[in-house]
């Protein structure tokens, strides 16, 4: 049963991948049923719709699977017309597609750097994130959102992006997203971490913070093992 | 100057993410004015262009900058109707960005490892690579191109990488695109290469090789230092 519009979608909770997926079918009003995933112990399902990287999210339409998030999220676009994510403009979803390229080559990495690095590496890390932040806030052009004044493509692919290094930043303890050196960034997330379909899909906070810091403390245990 | 189209390219000759646009803008028939950048000392154009990342490939259309070539070459798709790159069905469309990120994300990192490694973390690149590029050949699913009958977008942004993996095991005496275990994977790079408007299109060999040797033989004299 995948629901009047034929759709699963294999995630991971505290996936922000998975989460951004989630994003897109709730504001596109799409009904799907959603299989969460062991992530040790990956059902054979994920292994038969993801055989090149065996990774979630996963969307299952009408038994076809496709995979990579942002590759998910154009598909759902371009599925279900209502409530359009990508601009219609070229050169508007030129830009949308080259920023949230950005956040995910350059601001994830960097943010992850940031998480699992100690000492000089870590700084190094927690800089290039800060400067890749500010970059990304460049984007904004001082619009509400990314794509003007309702929630869009590069909205839902760096929200959680934000969250993210918010969190990353109090378990590790450095300052990330900063409100006096980014404050376009941080009215931006707040509006977007508001609004109320995003805010209705975030997993508990508490339960990620905890999730993060057994991670966290999981890395550790293994680089100086 | 930028032709009847109105397009200016920024790119570097021995550059394979200029030469896939330069590809895309050829088989369309889109009229263009090439600007070759010296990329120790990168011009005004470019860095006030693409003040993010400072590099090559950048489109102008009338004035207005786009980077990263995937993003350009989407954006050309969309702007000049001529000549599809992208499949029309949403599900098609999915595969071929699906396909041309694992190019870029997986294929790329891998040979360019075999290319600036050495010893052990050679050969584990080396390994990396033919695994990377034998995944990517499955997403031919038997067909003459990526796209079907006809040269498309997932064609254009792997070519170059078929070429270079090749050029790059020549350079450092490791086989990576091998005919018995890849037959249809170099089949497909044969019938790209020597489709009329690429091969035209093609930096010539004996130039690319003696610029890559040079490029390899300074990479090896920084490590050793």
């Amino acid at each position: 049963m995948a629901g009047r519009d034929g759709v699963k979608l294999l995630g991971y909770w505290a996936s922000p991948f998975t989460l951004r997926v989630e994003w897109a079918l709730k504001l596109k009003g799409v009904e799907y049923e959603y299989f969460e995933e062991d992530l040790p112990n990956k059902s054979p399902l994920l292994l038969q719709y993801n055989p090149v990287h065996k990774k979630i999210p996963v969307l299952v339409h009408y038994g076809k699977p496709l995979a990579e998030s942002l590759v998910i999220i154009e598909y759902i676009d371009e599925t279900w017309r209502q409530y359009p994510l990508l601009p219609q403009d070229p050169l508007e979803k030129a830009k949308a597609r080259f920023w949230s390229k950005f956040a995910d080559d350059k601001c994830v990495p960097a943010i992850f750097g940031t998480f699992t690095n100690v000492g000089e590496e870590k700084k190094k890390a927690a800089n290039e994130a800060r400067e890749n932040l500010k970059t990304l806030e460049s984007g904004l052009e001082g619009k509400r959102f990314f794509g003007g004044e309702t929630i869009g493509f590069v909205d839902i692919a760096a929200a959680w992006l934000g969250c993210w290094a918010r969190m990353v930043g109090e378990i590790v303890d450095v300052k990330l997203v900063d409100e006096e050196t980014m404050p376009e960034l941080c009215a931006w997330l707040e509006n977007v971490l508001e609004a109320p379909i995003i805010k209705d899909c975030m997993p508990p906070r508490d339960r990620l913070l905890e999730h993060n810091k057994g991670f966290h403390k999981m890395l550790m245990a293994a680089a100086s093992t």
